[in-house]
C-alpha cells in the first residue's frame, strides 16, 4: 500500500506466531481484559485522492502584484491499525459525521475505550478518515481570501457550520430539552463538556459535488482490496454513495442514523444489493422538543430503503436497537455507555453476513 | 489522567512480565527491526483547555431572530501512546508547525515510520497534539458567518495562511529553487505531493493574545507529572513559550527552525535556564533563492538565545547539524531520510540533560 507502512501481519514469522502462542496459553489471546497490552503489527497514516488547484492571493503589499501558486485540494486524510493477524479480516473504515473528526470513534468523552481501538483488539484492521475539509483533511481556504481581498462579495462565504451545545444536546437525543437528560439516557452526559471540544466548524458546504469524501471513500476501500465501510450521521450514507461512484472495494455497508435516501433508481438499488448492508438508529428518536433534527423522519426514510434494497435481492438489515431490548442509546452510540455492546453487534453482524459470505464462496 | 485511558504500564502484571520476558528471549525487545509488533501499554486521546463562548448566528429565515448558543473555543487536541514499561521515561510532547498537523511526526510522505512511532519504540510516552484552531482541534468560525451575514465588514475576516507549493519548496529549503532538488538533500522529494497533502490553511491569525496552544503545553506538561516538549518552525518556541506561562511541568524543550526571542528579561531568561534545552538546525540555510524566510536570521537569533541562557546559568545547546557532519537535512527534517538518526540525536540529548539530571536529583 503506497504512503503507508508495510502489512507486516502478511510477514508473521515463526518468532511472531511463538509470541501468540505464549500469550494465548498465558491466557492474554481473549483480550476480554480491555486494559492488556495492544499489540499492533502495523499502524501510521496517508492520504487518498487529492488534486492540485491554481491559487492567487493578494500581495502583502497592495501596490505589488498578487502571488500565484498552487495547493492541493480534496485530500482525505486516513489514519490506520492493523493487529497482528489482521489480515484474517476484512478492514474497517470508519468516517464522522458533521462538525466532529474522527476524534468520534476515539476515546470517549468519559475516557473510556472507542471504537476505533475496540474494533482492533477485535483483529480488525481499522481505519479513521477524517472527511474532506475537515481537520487533518484541511479546507480550501481560497474562497475566504477572496472575499478578505474584496475580490467577491461576503456572499459568497462558505456556511461555517457550527453546532452550539444546544443543538447538540438536542440532535444528539440527551433529553427532552436542554440540560435535562433522559434518565435511562445512555450517554456519559456528566463527560458532555469534552463532547463539546470534538465540535469543530463543518466546511461541507465549500465541496464540489459529488463530495470528493464519497470518491475517496470508495477509492480507499478499492486500495485495501476490499472494506467494511461505517458512516454516521452526516456520514451515514456516505458508503452507499461511495458504492455507487465504484462498488468493486465496498464489502459491506454500515449506515448510523442518518436520513436515508429512497428515490434511488432500479440500477442503483441493483448495486447496493451486492452488498449486505446494516443500517442502526438509537432510542428515543421522537422524544426530543424542537430541535432541527426530525429521527422519525430519518428513521423511516431507512425502513423504507432498507425495504427497497431488500426488494432488489439484497442483504439489507434494519438493526432498531429499543425493539432488540436495548434501550436510552443516543445519536452518539459509539460513545454510550454501552458502546462495546454495540460494537459487538455489528462485529457479529461482519462475520456472518461480509466474512462468512466470503468464506463460503470459495 | 482524567479523559484518557488508565495507564496500564503502572499495573503490569505477572503475565505481562512472563510475555515480555519471553519476547526479549525470542530476540524481539531490542526493536531495531521496525517492522516488529508493537507493543502499546495505553493509547487514546483527549483535550487540554478549552472555554465556552456565546455564539450568535443568522436564522435560515431572514425574519426570524437569529439564534444564540454556546460554542467551545480554545481547545487542544492531543492524541497518545504509551509503550509498555513507558513509566520509565519522561513523556514526550510534538506539536506542528505553520499550515500543517500533527500528521508531520506519523509516517513520512514516502511511507517510512515518523517520530511519533519511533519514539514510542524507544519506549517513551509520546503525546500528538494539534494546534489550538488547526485540525482536530477546530477553530472559532463566529467571525466568518459574522462576515458572511454583513454585521461585519469583510476586512475582519482572518487571514487564512494558505501556503502553496512554491512557498513550500523555498521555505522547507528543498532546493535552490521551485522543482530543482539539492543534490545532497535529505527530503524524500520524489514523494513531495505526498507533504503537499499535509498542508492544510491555517487560522491561528484567529487566536487571542496570549495563544491558548502556549497555555495548554504548559497545562498538559503539568497533567502528565512532567514532560519533554517539542516544537518545530511556527511552533519552535512555543516550548519557551509554554514554560515562561507555567514551567512547573516542563522537564525539557526541544526547538527546531524557528526564529528565536532575543529580547527576553532577564526574569524570563532565569526561568528558561532551569529547563534543559535543545535547538537544533538543517543544511542549506542560506542557499534558498527568493522565498520568505531568512533562515540564517533565525538561526542567528538561536545562536543568541542559546548563549543567552547558557550565560543565565542554563543547560542550553544548538545542534547545527551540518557541523556534526549530518549534511542536506531540510526543514522537515523529521520526514528527512535520515529521519531515526536524528531522532536518535534527541532520545539521547532527553537520557543525558534531562533524564540524568532527574535520576542524579533522587
Amino acid at each position: 500500500m503506497p504512503n503507508s507502512r508495510s502489512n507486516g501481519g502478511k510477514e508473521l514469522d515463526m518468532k511472531q506466531s511463538w509470541i501468540l502462542f505464549l500469550a494465548a496459553a498465558l491466557g492474554l489471546s481473549a483480550a476480554d481484559d480491555l486494559k492488556k497490552p495492544l499489540v499492533l503489527a502495523s499502524q501510521g497514516s496517508f492520504f487518498v485522492g487529492g488534486e492540485s488547484k491554481s491559487y492567487t492571493t493578494p500581495s502583502p503589499n497592495p501596490q505589488a502584484p498578487a502571488i500565484t501558486g498552487d495547493i492541493t485540494i480534496n485530500q482525505m486524510y486516513v489514519q490506520f491499525q492493523t493487529p497482528v493477524g489482521g489480515e484474517r479480516h476484512t478492514p474497517v473504515v470508519m468516517v464522522h459525521g458533521c462538525c466532529l473528526s474522527s476524534k468520534t470513534w476515539e476515546t470517549t468523552p468519559d475516557g473510556r475505550i472507542g471504537w476505533n481501538e475496540y474494533f482492533v483488539r477485535k483483529g480488525r484492521p481499522t481505519y479513521l478518515a477524517d472527511q474532506v475539509s475537515r481537520a487533518r483533511s484541511g479546507f480550501d481556504g481560497a474562497k475566504i481570501n477572496a472575499v478578505r481581498s474584496g475580490a467577491v462579495p461576503p456572499s459568497q462565504l462558505p456556511n461555517v457550520l457550527t453546532a452550539s451545545h444546544q443543538t447538540a444536546w438536542s440532535v444528539f437525543r440527551f433529553g427532552p430539552k436542554f440540560g435535562q437528560a433522559f434518565p435511562d439516557g445512555q450517554f456519559p452526559i456528566e463527560a458532555v463538556d469534552e463532547l463539546y471540544k470534538q465540535m469543530i466548524p463543518d466546511l461541507n458546504s465549500l465541496l464540489p459535488s459529488p463530495n470528493p469524501t464519497w470518491t475517496n471513500m470508495a477509492a480507499l476501500a478499492v486500495k485495501l482490496h476490499g472494506a467494511v465501510l461505517i458512516g454516521h450521521s452526516e456520514s451515514g450514507f456516505f458508503p452507499e454513495q461511495a458504492a455507487l461512484i465504484d462498488p468493486s472495494g465496498v464489502k459491506g455497508i454500515v449506515s448510523i442514523e442518518m436520513p436515508c435516501a429512497t428515490n434511488l433508481t432500479a440500477s442503483q438499488l441493483s448495486t447496493l444489493a451486492k452488498i449486505p448492508t446494516l443500517v442502526m438508529f438509537g432510542d428515543h428518536l421522537g422524544d426530543v422538543q424542537g430541535g432541527i433534527a426530525n429521527w422519525m423522519t430519518s428513521f423511516e426514510s431507512c425502513n423504507t430503503f432498507v425495504k427497497q434494497v431488500a426488494g432488489a435481492g439484497g442483504d439489507a438489515q434494519m438493526m432498531y436497537l429499543p425493539k432488540m431490548g436495548i434501550k436510552g442509546n443516543s445519536h452518539m452510540l459509539m460513545q454510550d455507555r454501552n458502546n462495546l455492546q454495540l460494537a459487538d453487534l455489528i462485529l457479529e453482524w461482519i462475520d456472518k453476513r461480509v466474512e462468512a459470505k466470503k468464506t463460503s464462496r470459495k
